[in-house]
């Protein structure tokens, strides 16, 4: 699978992800009103106008970018509602070739890590029948748990040509609390990197693993020692623009041939239109602010690379 | 929040609570058979199979236990058929007066734990609605990315009077890989157990606090250190049971009052027809069975208390 990504990647000059994390204060107020309208101030309404967004958005950069990241506390806040979209945006995406991270962090204990594989990756049993829930093509996972709660993912990534980023340094500030403590001289988040290293061995899909790992960009200096200490693992970078790295704190995350890092940006494209830089735009034409933010992000992510 | 629970039990004289996790291969073949008759082999006859294997149990147990601990994993494999009945069970339990203990192990940035708290424990606005989504009493929470991802949920359980467990030690056999490891001589759970304190600290409900811990029941030495540590922490305790933990075992997670801990039990009760010990109910009257393994099983730590 991670060769899949690397292919859309060099295809569409673009290694990025859109990150489909819609909050209601990020849509615009003419999608919002005439959801309502039809639905009411319900979870089915704001649900809607969350797929009203999405689609928008999709319709207006699908044909420049890899892949899409939806992460699923922004659908799970509406319920069912809200999942049902979260579904229905995953295989809008599919359909116009779009590769789909699913950014849940699951993680649990054995039995439980494999029903979540299951959910996100791979196909339930149901009498003699098989059938899938969420199916997307990469899954993002918690480590806390050690390798039992762990293989059941990449069993599955074996067994359907699936992938999963693992939190290894995470981009959020509070995040050396625990990651950055030094055990035997490194810290956390090094020897979670060698458990991702070990896991993803035998997983591999030519020159990199479908194991892979989430490593903030707001870390340079980490992400370079990482990105020695990992030379097989695809990075899942998250924190570029609206959380604060630059151009310049992404580079360490890349291999020499400027591959092995796909870089997340989800406020940064989706609600582009409420940044002065594209309010030209106006909010009537916010998937075209996204389009313009994504080939903007392009330009200055390849500027380094 | 955890007033109640300790009401609970202290009415019940069960500090237990049954684990809702629900596999397929746990299922009666008669509800199987009946629910595919009726769905066919489909997702929808899975999650109508697991809804009626709920129901039957609490029908049978909800007079004799304080709470349920339903594994959302367990539904969300089944997609949205299976979150459909995961709320459905929710609301039923919480009508025949069970407290809920969503078990998710939810965690992320931030913004990202915000929404996740909403869908949970809090309530969404939705323009000038309030709506929530699935609304348990309490919710398992995962600590790998540190305060900032953990405080939203802290928020939400001070504004709306609910609870958290945040994991401490895990009862899983690879727990240890990185959780024990040391960290200025200490092992990493016991520094997550000094924050989980920090957090729980203005949140107090009585002598305990509204945040709590997920404390295995597998390593009962740590238990014991933990218990000390954490004086005013309810642990939810997993691993008695069909994962190894005995009575004596559980000792160490109570404090002098035979209170501070609620041990769960899933696979024990929720299958306990399969068991030898409860083969006489038949699978006919599995929920029999189960009444009869909460019994036994309260006796079992009673006994130790």
């Amino acid at each position: 699978m991670i060769q899949q990504l690397i292919q859309k990647i060099q295809k569409t000059k673009a290694p990025l992800c859109v990150g489909l994390d819609p909050m209601l204060g990020y849509i615009p107020e003419h999608i919002l009103k005439a959801s309502f309208q039809e639905f009411g101030e319900t979870l089915e309404g704001a649900a809607n106008a969350i797929w009203h967004f999405n689609k928008e958005i999709v319709d207006h950069t699908w044909d420049l970018i890899p892949c899409v990241k939806p992460q699923i506390a922004m659908y799970e806040q509406f319920g069912i509602e809200g999942l049902k979209v979260y579904a229905r945006t995953i295989r809008y995406c599919q359909d116009k070739g779009l590769l789909v991270i699913g950014d849940a962090k699951r993680g649990d204990i054995g039995s439980t890590s494999a029903a979540y594989a299951t959910a996100h990756l791979g196909k339930v049993k149901v009498g003699e029948s098989w059938h899938t829930a969420f199916d997307t093509e990469f899954l993002t996972v918690n480590p806390y748990l050690g390798t039992d709660g762990v293989k059941p993912f990449v069993d599955v990534c074996k067994a359907e040509d699936k992938g999963i980023f693992v939190l290894v340094k995470t981009s959020n500030p509070s995040s050396g609390e625990f990651q950055d403590r030094l055990i035997d001289g490194r810290p956390l988040y090094e020897h979670v990197a060698d458990k991702v290293v070990e896991w993803g061995a035998d997983c591999m899909d030519g020159e990199y693993s479908n194991v892979g790992a989430v490593v903030g960009a707001t870390y340079p200096e980490m992400s370079a020692v990482l990105r020695k200490q990992m030379p097989h693992t695809y990075f899942l970078v998250p924190g570029y623009g609206a959380q604060g790295a630059t151009a310049g704190d992404l580079r360490p995350c890349f291999d020499d041939n400027g591959l092995g890092a796909i870089v997340n940006s989800s406020r940064g494209i989706i609600a582009a239109y409420r940044q002065e830089k594209y309010a030209k735009f106006g909010s009537e034409h916010f998937g075209e602010a996204s389009r313009q933010a994504v080939i903007d992000m392009a330009a200055d992510i390849n500027s380094v690379l």
